[in-house]
C-alpha cells in the first residue's frame, strides 16, 4: 500500500495511532493537532509546531524570491500558534540545499525569516544546515507560549455555536491562479495585492491572541486546508457537525475579480481555496456582536459568521443561495492527493 | 559566491552574523551552538535542537533500513542533549516523502523513531508531513530541559584542563567504510559492530547527564564532526588552544582492524572520522581518576584522555607517537565541501 493510497489524514491517523501509548509527562496536547502544548511546569504552557517546505511541491525559485520564500515559512508557523492565542518564541531552521546555491539567496532567505519573525516578536535561535543534490527543503520549528486558562483548542466547539473567519479567504487563492496564468488581466493594483497574499500571508497574530484573551471564543483553527477543510478538523475534534451559508460567505471584490478572469467559481475558491491563514473560530451567537466589533476596533480586521455547528457529528452541509442544503464537494488540500 | 565556496562553517557565521541583534527575551544561547537553551520562566531551561537528513547525503535506504533510519535521526539529536547534560522530553517530526512510498516504510521509520525516543525518556509530539517530487527529508527538532545549575556549555574550557572522550571514536568511520567496500573481509562479529556503530550510533545520553551533575566538568561537546572538527568548536568558543597525544588516543580493536584491510589510517578515522556520538569534555586534571571511574561504575562506559586545552587561542596541535608536534590535516566534516 502506498502512501498517495491513504493519503495524508489517513497517514497522520496511522502515525498518530501508532504513536498513541507514549509515556513522556507534560503533554497537554500532542500528535493530531498542528501544535503540540507543553507543559513545562513553568507559569505558561509551551506551544510547538513546525511547518517543511519542498522546493517543486509547495514553491518554485520562479515564482517566490528568497526573501519571500523566507516571510512565508515563518508566517505559516506563526498562524499556528496564532491559532491557539498564543505568543510565538524562538524558532529552529532547517535548511538543505545544493552547494552550489549562491549565498545571497541564503542571505535574502535569512533576511525574510527574521523580518517576519521579529514582527511576531520571535528570534531564531538555532538550526541545522545541511547539502542536497537538487532542490531545497526548509523546516521552520517556531515554540511560542500561552497561559493555560487562555489556551484555545479545535476540540471544544459547541452545538449551536456560531462560526466565524478573519478577513477574505480565497485570496491566497486568487493569488496563486494568478501565478499559473500569468496572462490574466487584472487591475495592477489587484494582481499586486492577490500576489502578495499568496506570497507573503500575513498570518492573524494580534487577532488570536485578542479572541483568546476575550474568553470569548471555543475553538479555533487557522486557515491552511481550507475553510471547509480547516472546519472539518474543528468539526472531528470536536465530535460535532456544521452548517455553511453560501449566502453569508465574505467574497472581497479582489476574489471575485479574479475568478471571474479565470473562468472559475469564487466560492469555490472560498471555502476550499487553502493556505489562506485567516483564523476560523467558533462562539456563542450572543457574543458574535462583540467580538466583530473588538476585532475591528483594535486590529482593523473584520470577520464574518459564516454557519453554525450542529449536533450531527462529523457532517458537514453548505446551504446555497437558493436555500438547498448540499455537501461540501472539495476535501481541503492532502499533499499526497 | 557559492555555499560551497564559504563551506558550512562559513555559512553558519555569516548567519549568526545575519541573526545577531534579536530580542527576543529569554534566550541563554542562539545560534552558534548545537543546542539553544531557553529560559521559559520554569524551573529548568529549555533545550531545543534539529537535525535535517537528507536521502543521498546522510543515507540511501539501499544502507540503512526505514527502522534505522528512524533511531539514527533520534539518536543523533539525543546525542546533542546529552552534550548539554539535559534530559530529552518531546518531538516534533518533519517528514517530506514521494506519494508512492510504501505506507510500510512510514511505519518502520516511525516505529525506530518511537523506539529510540522512548529509549531518551523522550515522546513525539507532533509535526508535519508533505509529499516530495522524489528522495526524502526527514527534519527531527527535539526539546529537553535541565536544570539551569547543571547545563554544561562547549564555551568554558579553561587552560589546563584535561581533554576527555567517552569510549571508541572511529568506530562509526569504520562502519561506512564496510558499507562502502563491503568485499571488505572481517571477522562477522566486528563487521555486524561496526555497521551498527555507524547506522544505529547509541548517543551517551546517561554519561552525558551524569558528567554534568559531577558538576565536575568545564565545557562539554557530542562528536559529529570528527575529534579533531568538534574540539576545534569548543576552543574557538572558549578562546583556547589543545594539545592531542596521539599515543593516549582510544583505538579499538575494531577499528583497528577495519582501518588495516581498508589499507586506511586507524588515527585519521579516530580523530576526524566523525558522526561518533562520543561525548568530548574538558575537566581539572585532578578530577580525571574519579570521573573515569564513576563513568565505569555507573554506566559501563571507558572515557581516555587524550590530552590539554593550552592557552594558545586558536591553536590545535597533535603530538605524535615520535614526540613531533604537527598540526592536524583534517578540519572535520564540512557539509558543503
Amino acid at each position: 500500500m502506498l502512501v498517495n493510497q491513504i493519503g495524508e489524514f489517513g497517514l497522520i491517523g496511522r502515525i498518530a495511532a501508532m504513536l498513541s501509548g507514549q509515556t513522556t509527562a507534560g503533554v497537554v496536547r500532542g500528535i493530531g493537532d498542528d501544535v503540540a502544548v507543553l507543559d513545562t511546569s513553568g507559569p505558561e504552557y509551551l506551544l510547538a509546531t513546525c511547518d517543511i517546505q519542498i522546493e517543486g511541491v509547495h514553491f518554485t525559485r520562479r515564482a517566490i524570491t528568497a526573501y519571500q520564500l523566507g516571510r512565508r515559512v515563518v508566517a505559516i508557523n506563526v498562524s499556528d500558534i496564532a491559532s491557539m492565542g498564543g505568543y510565538p518564541r524562538w524558532a529552529l531552521v532547517s535548511l538543505a540545499i545544493p552547494g552550489n546555491t549562491e549565498v545571497a539567496y541564503v542571505d535574502e532567505l535569512y533576511r525574510g525569516m527574521r523580518e517576519q519573525a521579529a514582527l511576531a516578536g520571535a528570534s531564531i535561535v538555532g538550526g541545522n544546515l545541511s547539502g542536497m543534490e537538487s532542490g531545497m527543503a526548509l523546516d521552520f520549528t517556531l515554540l511560542g507560549v500561552i497561559a493555560p486558562e487562555l489556551l484555545v483548542l479545535r476540540s471544544t466547539a459547541r452545538t449551536g455555536d456560531s462560526i466565524l473567519i478573519t478577513g477574505s479567504p480565497g485570496e491566497s487563492r486568487a493569488g496563486l491562479e494568478l501565478i499559473r496564468q500569468p496572462h490574466l488581466e487584472l487591475n495592477p493594483e489587484i494582481n499586486r495585492k492577490l500576489l502578495e497574499r499568496h506570497l507573503c500571508p500575513q498570518p492573524r497574530l494580534a487577532e488570536g491572541q485578542l479572541l483568546a484573551r476575550s474568553r470569548q471564543i471555543s475553538a479555533m483553527i487557522d486557515v491552511s486546508d481550507g475553510v471547509i477543510g480547516d472546519l472539518a478538523h474543528i468539526c472531528e475534534s470536536s465530535g460535532k457537525g456544521a452548517e455553511i451559508e453560501v449566502a453569508n460567505l465574505p467574497v472581497s471584490r479582489e476574489v471575485s475579480e479574479a475568478a471571474l478572469a479565470a473562468g472559475a467559481d469564487s466560492i469555490d475558491w472560498v471555502l476550499s481555496g487553502g493556505e489562506d491563514y485567516e483564523l476560523l473560530f467558533t462562539a456563542r451567537p450572543q457574543a458574535v456582536p462583540e467580538l466583530k466589533k473588538m476585532l475591528m476596533d483594535e486590529t482593523g480586521t473584520s470577520c464574518t459568521q459564516i454557519g453554525s455547528i450542529t449536533d450531527e457529528t462529523g457532517e458537514m452541509w453548505v446551504r446555497l443561495a437558493d436555500g438547498r442544503r448540499v455537501r461540501p464537494s472539495a476535501e481541503g488540500w492532502d499533499h499526497f492527493a
